[in-house]
């Protein structure tokens, strides 16, 4: 199945937009957790119990497992098996290198991980993102504008009158020849996401920034989504993860995913 | 210590500036090696025995051993073990990420792997930079200009008149506050080498792309140097560790990278 086909037939299904990102840090996660062989593993476990039929899509930034050193390659795997196959997967490490090394990174998420999707990086352009391109199922989500401060640095500078961040969106378009490349496309900025949805109907968009990073979650539907209100990705870690400290931490959770589904659901009404 | 004095130190006592890239790769060792326990780490082990005085710098490429699993961890480990304290280690990632994932990654380079530099990319901007600058003793390479044919895709699109290498050049100085910043740009495109040590004739700069990537090496030794003829880090892989598929591929190993040194020397001599 084409990645877009199981990101839509999911966000059907749950009538959800939400992706939670499994950011997971023991320090933040309840206390009563510690005594466990496993905390991180077990903390995951209890998410995505408590969550797996309200959201789209789990992601896992993979700084926060590599950190963890060997045993953060157990871990993701553990978490992966947790998440229902019809649930997309995003393997978030914004990766990017030459050839022979990026085909690494894609074996990695792709074939040993088994992720549905990976980020990548585009500043070494198209044979560094090219590996992550080549399976049909799975998907590259590129970053085009990301939903940090520094975006404006590099990605906002103008390239003939426009803004860089349009001249790596339309690298993705001719990079889509399989039909699975996808838009990393912060919240923070919703002009520049109206913008690259105007430009780009039909790429999944993944949305970070919404929760502790204050992004507007109104704007985030409204130009996020496709044409149909779907297809865009809208995640959230922290505000979902740590909703409580306490042993009620998963129900917590669940809280607090199912009102941002709601949330987002109350928007796409209003707009689609 | 400063990095940048402790690659001064070390160029001058091997008076070499050659960087052997450890990017070890299971199909491509001699095959008498694959009866060991663990066949990377001993090759590794074996080259860097065979090489060590006649080089500055040994850098593992993480691409390389994150797709090994658990165990890439480990051989990490037990490679950078085998360095001499005084030679550099560079931990290639070409990581970039938001602000706590970043601090995330640069914990487990600097910290948990202790690698005096890392590479970084800079597409997110300052934030997701700086957590790499925290350290004065270990460096951040920042990705300007990379050796790859991608690297036309958008490093080298015109902004405001100037190539953006040069923009990100620019606020690589701005970061440079405790002067721990460093250089990454390709041999492959001797003019843009010019242009970036004009422009920085201080920092510290990494040089990959000699060798399997057939970079010039004469103008990455004119070009590449500061004034005294250092502070360049030429990094080859391939053509040193697999010079030969027998039993004596350490000594060829070690031949190829004399070679390489002398080549250099000569055009240190050249022009220096």
């Amino acid at each position: 199945m084409l990645f877009n086909q199981k990101l839509r037939a999911i966000q059907r299904k749950d009538n959800s937009l939400v992706c939670i990102g499994l950011d997971t840090d023991i320090r933040q996660i309840p206390k009563h957790l510690l005594r466990r062989a496993n905390p991180i593993a077990e903390f995951n476990r209890r998410i995505i119990e408590a969550t797996k039929d309200i959201v789209c899509a789990y992601k896992l930034n993979l700084a926060f497992y590599e950190v963890l050193g060997e045993r953060g390659w157990h871990i993701v795997h553990q978490t992966l098996d947790r998440i229902p196959e019809n649930i997309v997967t995003i393997g978030d490490g914004k990766r990017s290198d030459i050839g022979n090394s990026a085909e690494r990174y894609a074996r990695l998420i792709f074939e040993d991980y088994k992720f549905d999707a990976a980020t990548v990086n585009p500043y070494m352009g198209e044979d560094a993102v090219k590996p992550f391109l080549e399976r049909k199922e799975q998907c590259a989500f590129v970053l085009v504008a990301t939903s940090n401060r520094g975006a404006k640095d590099f990605q906002f500078l103008r390239v003939n009158g426009k803004p860089l961040y349009e001249k790596v969106l339309q690298k993705v378009h001719q990079w889509n020849a399989k039909k699975n490349c996808g838009v990393v496309a912060g919240t923070t900025y919703p002009r520049v996401l109206r913008r690259l949805r105007e430009l780009s109907p039909t790429l999944p968009f993944l949305l970070p920034g919404i929760g502790a990073q204050q992004g507007d979650l109104e704007s985030a539907v409204r130009y996020g989504c496709d044409m149909h209100g779907e297809l865009a990705i809208i995640s959230a870690s922290r505000s979902i993860l740590y909703a409580s400290s306490d042993e009620d931490f998963s129900d917590a959770a669940r809280d607090a995913a199912l009102s941002l589904r709601d949330a987002i659901n109350h928007y796409r009404e209003k707009y689609f």
